[in-house]
């Protein structure tokens, strides 16, 4: 792909630490060495620390569209089947074209914010003749034009609610027959441009996939595939789920085995805890996504469940891309259950280093809820990667955690400088 | 001061609606005329909105040296007791010199987030040597080397808690006896630049203000002169304040014809809603600070009664300056309650436009609260403006409260552009 690169930054974060002068060498694409006395730099950036790219493990590309436009609210207030009907009306009146650009928009945002691999969970599969999946080749345009890592959680979804026919918006998504869904998902995987593009299967919740689809979708996925399901965000879902199957959704998922080594639920705003404890411990992860659960209402997450059990499981999602910024998302993660709690370092490891444990939320267990090799400066790993400035004279003398603290306690999206995806720079050195 | 500029930028939020083409006249520091047509604008501020400059309604700048360094956690967690020892010990390290580049740092971020006016909440008046009131100066000179409009709320400080000495970081706080203190805030004001300084008084909280002293402060005080305080934070303060006087703080206030026109009530957060009824009919204000509260662990303030009940009388601050954005602050001012609620546009107006609302929040509503003619784009008030880009071509085709959602609720401090101070441009024009 290309010759070696010998990247030299002031500082780099490797093995969970800040440590000075390390060098990192690229080569086709992956990270061949990290940390070898190399006498030329390649590409020196001064002034800057460098991270492992960080991991959205949750998007809706699209939804973009959708900025400043579902902020109104009826006299009634507003919740989240209200914001879904305003999605779905976005839906109806965004063409091939137009949901290319959104996409593409959304992930050169995300490659801006630092994001250098992208989960999108992706049903909008039909332009307007509803037929097809046209619109899965466009997301894939526009992941490659913009850069991007992509892993396309290729989503099934097949009803409107539990026992209720697709309506309106949602006939976008229609990807019945089953069969012919996990056709295009193999006719996908079979075209892949591996070095970044990755597939996974995201049957879209127990509102939209009957039972005996799920467990069908579940023996056809490879146990290694990312397997995400949104569970649980809303308690009129739970009371559905109870009334039709006698579970909770987390619940029915436990009984019918289809928990496993891909297995990622998103949200679980109101799973109970002895739910979510055999959840994790049948190797399930978490996805939250603190701006668009804000934004929705949806509620606040037992996160003291899954972080006690499994501090690994927790991975970060844009969800509605309302703002992208995983910094924020970082930041509110910890501070909404704070405010839960009435204390401080709500989710706090017991070396009290919280920083370490936040970000490890966006880089590595995102990309292992997407089994992408990536998320860690290490050797053998896709080369993404991004810089933050260093040339403020506090942080460079502050101690390593301090960065740290900063970046994701005062920081933003703005503070991402140079951007480097499967060993090309996509924001950065090109101007340096 | 200075000749007329007049400014024209393609839209101009002016009387909360955003219009196009308005030209806005600037002589002598102040807005003189809005909306004229005149044929040669002297600035041509193309692709941008001109909104009224933002105003920071509670800070305390010197805490920015606090940021990375107060995100350590013991094993038993932490809580706001432990975070004030941390600040405690930035205050003993921190000398005069080192005080006013932290303030000058802070005043000179909150410019680039378009933060116009800061309300600072000064406490820390003393040096090394606890005697004078050295950093009052200080503060002064940071704000006017940074450019920001400053209101000095002068903050009187005399007991360590409730019948309790000063005691370590606090003993730079002192300010007794209280003649002395009024003294100097009579030597402070005599020499206000009134272009750009103002002054109020803030005793600091029921804990470090003896009862008598807060009715003499009150008694000294201007009716119009800004009057700001902490109360009820934190759940201990109020069982401490309801064991000493048989009263929450806020009753407490109450009780002693404390509220009055400048009369500003800090956080709130644990405050009770017939308690908060009786302090908002007899004109009290509220300053609430989502991102430090969130830092904090404080609890979540019930804004229902509050907007119920005036929905002007709620302004925003930054704080502890952990991170400085008050569109951040102002967003996760809604998703809090929407998150306490489980309902979307949980502040939202009758009129469901609740963008305009929540930048309400952070304009006019601040600069009433520290009584400065500014907040909005309107003749006779003082010329703070700020722009933001619209060259995003979605942003242009969008209607007007869309631009404003997408500000608040998708926008960032990175967004602002150009920022005018008291009809000086402290960023942006020079260059253009």
């Amino acid at each position: 792909m290309s010759d070696a690169q010998i990247i030299h930054a002031d500082a780099a974060y490797v093995e969970n630490e800040l440590v000075e002068h390390v060098q990192v060498v690229v080569r086709d694409g992956q990270i061949a060495d990290v940390g070898a006395q190399c006498d030329a730099a390649s590409v020196r950036l001064s002034g800057r620390a460098l991270l492992p790219g960080l991991v959205n493990a949750h998007s809706h590309a699209f939804q973009v569209g959708l900025r400043g436009q579902a902020e109104y609210y009826p006299p009634e207030g507003g919740d989240f089947w209200s914001w879904r009907e305003e999605m779905y009306r976005l839906v109806e009146r965004t063409g091939g074209e137009e949901f290319e650009r959104l996409c593409r928009a959304a992930f050169e945002e995300m490659l801006s914010a630092g994001i250098t691999t992208v989960g999108e969970f992706h049903y909008f599969h039909h332009d307007a003749n509803h037929r097809g999946y046209a619109m899965d080749e466009r997301v894939r345009r526009a992941a490659a034009a913009a850069g991007i890592r992509l892993v396309l959680l290729q989503s099934y979804y097949a009803t409107g609610a539990i026992g209720r026919p697709l309506a309106g918006g949602q006939r976008h998504f229609d990807s019945r027959p089953l069969d012919a869904f996990w056709k295009q998902l193999e006719a996908l995987r079979a075209t892949l441009d591996t070095r970044r593009e990755h597939i996974g299967v995201a049957p879209h919740s127990i509102r939209a996939v009957p039972p005996d689809q799920l467990v069908e979708l579940r023996r056809l996925a490879p146990p290694e595939m990312p397997f995400h399901i949104h569970v649980e965000e809303q308690t009129r879902e739970i009371e559905e789920c109870i009334a039709a199957y006698g579970s909770s959704p987390l619940e029915f998922l436990i009984r019918n085995r289809v928990p496993g080594a891909g297995m990622t639920a998103v949200h679980c705003t109101h799973s109970r805890p002895e739910a979510m404890s055999r959840f994790l411990a049948e190797g399930g992860r978490v996805c939250v996504c603190p701006l668009t659960e804000g934004n929705l209402g949806d509620g606040i997450a037992d996160l003291d469940t899954i972080l006690a059990r499994a501090g690994g499981a927790v991975c970060i999602g844009t969800d509605s891309n309302v703002r992208i910024d995983l910094l924020e998302e970082l930041r509110w993660l910890e501070f909404v259950q704070r405010l839960r709690r009435r204390r401080r370092g709500a989710t706090a490891p017991p070396d009290g280093r919280l920083a370490r444990q936040l970000l490890r939320c966006a880089t590595e267990n995102g990309a292992a809820a997407l089994a992408v090799a990536t998320g860690a400066l290490r050797a053998g790993l896709a080369a993404d990667m991004i810089t933050v400035d260093l040339s403020d004279a506090d942080r460079r003398s502050a101690p390593p955690d301090a960065l740290l603290n900063r970046l994701i306690f005062s920081g933003s999206a703005a503070d991402i400088r140079d951007v480097m995806v499967a060993g090309r720079w996509v924001r950065g050195p090109a101007q340096r």
